[in-house]
């Protein structure tokens, strides 16, 4: 149950704009006192059901994300350096492993880190490099944290999350739920926040 | 060519977003000493190049899109009574007539009293009520307004207001540009002040 007060972030770590927030939620968390439930949830799916492929064969729209990613980045002081590869071929692992990890209390580090190394040392996000790193950066046991990634029990719950989601009326990441109320993308961060504490 | 201090205000009529610019950009300018060039475009051509078609059979984002422009009129204390007829069947027509309103000095007045017509009494962009109304308010005269915007030389205009669209990577309405930079959402409006500012 989501406590008065929470906001649930619902993200795919395959999405661009959620390293955007990835990176600085903590910072608004501690500004604005508001507690954050992060909640992978498989985005890709719902787009599947939705017959919507974001930015896929429109190179306008693509370039003008990085160039809004890039502007947004150095308005919250964020390091970016530039597009990298997209999209992440393998993002449904990584989105599994950060759903262990969220049940297991490393869930958060693990994200941080798999995004840093993704837009910072420019290891795609699920990629074997990546995974392993961040998993090691996190203090985690590779193969044992895939092996659970994979399980039917993380099924269960990865389809039951994305349940969730689909019925709130999610279709993007990162997405910013309190009760039945959404706010899709880094944008509208400060937004959620205010409507949380009205 | 746009001069130092001078925002282009790249829209099309048929965009709901587009709402809330054209009614706070003159507040917005009050307030910065910024202008604007106000400049319809065709935007329907550019997306159906792209094969993209905004909102369209996508249940759960149109009803995001509304409830988040609800919210985002409340913040900025805009009226707003909820979805309208969308998408309008005929906004390439009022574009035109604003086009020619542009060149005349009546356009940005026309462009109000239409969307306000559109939004507030639910009378379609583009629709023969709407057009005549929104003409009539700001004293002109329908048919011969209409016949201009059915002309060769405006038809040209409008082509190439849309070409120079296009050479910035347009895709969406409302695009803020300031020289080659652009800004895409009414929510991206005074990050384009700043940026302009700067």
């Amino acid at each position: 149950m989501q406590e008065p007060g929470q906001i649930d972030f619902w993200f795919t770590m395959g999405s661009t704009y959620t390293y955007l927030s990835v990176t600085r939620i903590d910072r608004v968390q501690r500004t604005h006192g508001t507690a954050f439930r992060w909640r992978p949830f498989d985005l890709l799916t719902i787009l599947k059901e939705m017959k919507h492929v974001p930015f896929a064969d429109k190179p306008n729209k693509t370039a003008y994300m990085w160039r809004d990613i890039a502007r947004r980045a150095a308005i919250h002081e964020i390091p970016f350096q530039g597009p990298v590869s997209y999209p992440a071929r393998n993002s449904s692992l990584a989105n599994r492993v950060a759903l262990v990890g969220m049940q297991e209390g490393w869930g958060e580090d693990f994200v941080r880190a798999a995004y840093r190394r993704w837009f910072l040392f420019g290891e795609e996000t699920g990629s074997e490099a990546n995974l392993s790193a961040s998993l090691r950066e996190v203090g985690q046991d590779g193969p044992l944290v895939v092996a659970k990634a994979d399980s039917a029990e993380t099924s269960a719950m990865w389809s039951a999350e994305t349940d969730a989601a689909r019925g709130l009326g999610i279709f993007g990441s990162p997405t910013f739920a309190i009760g039945q109320e959404i706010f899709w993308g880094d944008d509208r961060l400060e937004e959620a926040v205010g409507w949380c504490q009205r």
